[in-house]
């Protein structure tokens, strides 16, 4: 929520009018026409773009014997096998393992279906790679502002039963006296007891998801945040302030 | 070596000449005129700038009976006690430990020394924080290039007695056809058998030192080149290639 507030601010300030919580009804189209009715207006428009989600396409595979998750993606495990002897899934199609949650998700990305197309490609050929877990990492660029998570959000720390809290910083991207500083926000998710992290999101200016890939190789090795707030990263001031807006997130964990 | 080039080159495309390998044996100095004579030839200057590593001023310490590394530093535990009870040192007067290293070593650095100090305080006021270590990450900026490194140069490595192999790629810092597109050069330096990653070295854009922070934390918690080459980062093209230059360098230790 902290860090899409950001995104939304950033889509407006470049003149986009956003329109949330709206149901879509109807979409009509007359000649070069478009119209788009909700449950609360209707609006003119150039084109219109439908971002619904992705569902495996695996129909194809009905009466294979091959196991399919209830969404329909291929369960497989580790070394990307499913059920049936000799056949592998990897890529959209396929669930795949969560490093964090320490079971399968579904989180059709490009990084996965690469790493795990390449172990298939090992495993095939008599390797037994097992892919060490994925942590949803993901960014995107709104405007100017990048934006980025790894690991868990808090509502899905919470959602898998973690006892779960979150803290939510503003730093600086590099000092406040070198040109061209912005803040960046940090949202990190953390056990309460054992302070280890299991998630981060960041909205912010140039470096904010290098950033965020920080996190990632903390979480997948099971830092703390005292771990992380004490890890040696390097510091010169057109790179970062001395102690790193990663360094005030762990550090701002209580 | 393979990363200084690259600053070396950085320095003479911008209109520096550089001169290597010459010994200072006098400045002359008259009126507004200065003029440095080496072993190799005498150069006109505006302005002599020495820089000539850095000594802890420890001297003040003599007959104080707190031990001192043969340099002068100040000789600290993990929670930067002296030998003496109740006396504690941090900064560029005390050693610090390291942690590939396992023992302490002299690197006077902002970052350390703000965390040693930060450690102090806490111990001071009855706390037991113990440093998990520097790693001697540092970073500049020449140019329009960046560098950085994190954990043990080769020489390094090899002076220290590990069995270490380096590898050196040239990577996209995002994909060819997205604008801005540059050459990273990360140089990895792992065990060669145990494949732990023991330091990185990079030049290339902005964007550079915060990958050798990935590496750093990949350092920190023993990562090998296997689980680093498949760790799931961020990937959107804006910010990095499917697999990002830090995974076609942990990739290409074999």
């Amino acid at each position: 929520m902290e860090i899409s507030a950001i995104a939304l601010k950033e889509l407006e300030r470049l003149g986009a009018e956003i329109k949330l919580s709206e149901q879509l009804t109807q979409i009509r189209h007359a000649g070069t026409s478009l119209e788009v009715q909700t449950d609360k207006g209707a609006y003119k428009a150039d084109l219109v773009l439908l971002a619904l989600g992705v569902r495996p396409a695996t129909e194809f595979l009905d009466g294979s014997g091959i196991e399919l998750a209830k969404n329909g993606a291929v369960i497989v495990d580790r070394e990307m096998r499913t059920n049936v002897p000799d056949i592998y899934a990897a890529g959209d199609c396929a669930e795949i393992y969560h490093m964090v949650l320490k079971r399968n998700v579904y989180i059709p990305l490009a990084t996965t279906a690469n790493k795990a197309g390449r172990m298939v490609a090992s495993n095939l050929n008599g390797g037994h790679v097992k892919f060490p877990g994925t942590l949803g990492c993901a960014a995107v660029k709104v405007g100017e502002k990048e934006l980025a998570r790894a690991g868990l959000s808090e509502a899905e720390a919470v959602s898998y039963g973690f006892d779960a809290k979150p803290v939510v910083v503003e730093a600086n991207s590099v000092p406040h006296y070198y040109p061209g500083s912005e803040k960046i926000t940090i949202k990190l998710i953390y056990e309460r007891e054992s302070k280890r992290i299991l998630g981060a999101q960041a909205a912010g200016p140039k470096g904010t998801v290098l950033r965020i890939n920080i996190f990632a190789a903390a979480i997948a090795n099971g830092m703390t945040t005292e771990g992380l707030g004490m890890l040696d990263l390097c510091y010169a001031p057109p790179f970062s302030t001395v102690w790193d807006a990663v360094h005030v997130a762990a550090n701002a964990a209580k």
